[in-house]
């Protein structure tokens, strides 16, 4: 038993093996990516962390890439999809709230008047972030962005907003995949935002998402044991709060960063300090005709100090008129 | 080409299936538990949710299973091994500190003078775990954490505490990773003092950690970007803490849970809930001789509520005394 058992591993290896050499032939990695030098950055550190016995081997356990998810792997413009959910929840939540009509932040929201909205401030924000983003449990959270996502259409592109994710940035995380990579979201937006849907979009788990975090409060509804989610902020998963979120969920040195603002900065010089191989890299928006184009002067993802320090920190950016093929899936 | 691939692919197939029966039929799952109701209600769960086509099947990634680690995985006595840590750890610092002699809670700690100790109650808690977990950053926490359970030893059985885990739940952690589960700890002792060691230990990597968590603060050290342990608590994972943990960290509901106290009892309850077939276990310690046998009345790891709640909740719990042949590895 213990032979036959022998030669089946062994013939199967050997088989995989094959297979494996056969696939790799057959398919060129990052199809949407030009031949220009952000293309080959990323190959030759993906080939670099995974050669056996190189010198920048890195094991599979510790290959660990986070990205961005606003303006990284899906277009924030424009406005992050997370602020536009949040104008039509107050919409649609107004008709139990008269005092809303004059009260701010919502009568700026209900009337349209987004000068007036960012006029309210950070005090504005928050309130109403608890507004639409509080007062029910997880799982009744996760319905209403679910049926919300299912409806909404970005305004430009006439599409649903999870479809206008960056094809090339899909390739570059199955890419990573392949090379035994373990892809984590690591973003401002909100956590529970988020997971509703990163899986079928990108790949991405709920575990392996990160983002600004609310607090929730254990409690029995009906009998049942649910998760209420409450006023108050645990984690602003932005800046500095990028490299605590990364600890305190993943809890090991990335070895591979990719945004594209100012509020990765802090991802991608954390990310690089180490003392192997390190790939940050910068996706810039400058396709007003097939996307948008931005960066020092825009309200969502500015776009700044980090496109300063790149070329220093030895990080890449991506033209992304120039780089990219395509920028969104056929629809 | 096409053809050939195929046929590979087919064969190798075959050959998988062919290895796959031949190793399940070698291999007795859970070896070091007693033929008794704990260990059938294990197996016959595992069936249940992973039977193709079963009533109960769960897709491999929706099988999230959470462990408890202090009394559940690893020995919490003669006191939580954190515990022992942070004494030592006020002894190894007291020379800096010539005013501990004096103050409380350190004052007890270096007279050795527990009910002094206890007497300081929470204040007390608090100021020796930021004297013992913050003031450092977390590479140099992982170092210290690392260096102290390499000479550490359990008083009674003289032993590595990482070497006093139970033979029983690694069986049990492996069992479920080779039905498709993903398993997470889900403790209240700190997070940054678990993940340097539970990979080894347990096979469970860092990201799949999930503790008691103190604030974290980005900054640049000598031009390095580092992360400071810095006093507060983010995260307080214990009791209704840890569904709060679980939500925050895995995003998914627990299909089974697993622990040993009145601090899992959220957990469990949580994990219950929900229509599918759920697993809750608790490990009941009943054996003074080759253990501990502690419940109601344990000042660390203390079983009752819970205890009194699981024939109705349905949880199973484990004699450790009868249902498991051996309890720690073998030296």
């Amino acid at each position: 038993m213990k032979t036959t058992m022998r030669r089946l591993l062994q013939l199967t290896l050997l088989l995989l093996t094959m297979l494996c050499v056969a696939g790799v032939a057959a398919a060129e990695p990052l199809p949407s990516w030009n031949d220009r030098p952000a293309r080959d950055r990323i190959l030759s550190f993906v080939h670099a962390v995974t050669e056996q016995g190189g010198k920048d081997f890195v094991p599979p356990a510790e290959r660990i890439a986070v990205f961005d998810n606003d303006g990284t792997l899906w277009c924030e413009q424009p406005m992050y999809v997370q602020l536009a959910f949040a104008l039509e929840r107050v919409k649609a939540l107004a008709p139990h709230h008269p005092e809303w009509k004059t009260t701010q932040p919502f009568k700026a929201v209900l009337e349209g008047d987004m000068k007036a909205l960012a006029a309210t401030g950070e005090k504005g924000v928050v309130e109403l972030v608890e507004a639409t983003h509080t007062g029910m449990t997880t799982t009744e959270f996760t319905r209403i962005v679910t049926d919300w996502l299912s409806t909404a259409r970005q305004p430009r592109f006439k599409r649903p907003y999870t479809e206008l994710v960056y094809q090339p940035m899909l390739e570059l995380l199955a890419y990573l995949r392949e090379n035994g990579f373990k892809t984590f979201i690591v973003s401002g937006g909100g956590i529970d935002f988020m997971r509703p849907w990163t899986e079928r979009a990108y790949g991405v788990p709920p575990e392996q998402v990160v983002g600004s975090t609310g607090n929730l409060k254990f409690e029995l509804k009906a009998g049942a044991p649910v998760l209420e989610k409450v006023p108050g902020i645990a984690l602003v998963d932005d800046g500095p709060g990028k490299p605590v979120g990364i600890q305190q969920h993943i809890g090991r040195h990335p070895i591979a960063a990719f945004g594209n603002s100012d509020g990765d900065l802090q991802m991608l010089e954390y990310t690089s300090a180490g003392p192997g191989a390190r790939l940050g890299l910068l996706v810039h928006h400058t396709d007003a005709e097939r996307e948008y184009a931005y960066d020092r002067k825009s309200s969502f993802g500015r776009l700044d100090r980090a496109l300063d320090e790149a070329p220093a920190k030895g990080w890449t950016v991506v033209d992304m008129k120039n780089d990219w093929k395509t920028i969104f899936p056929a629809p």
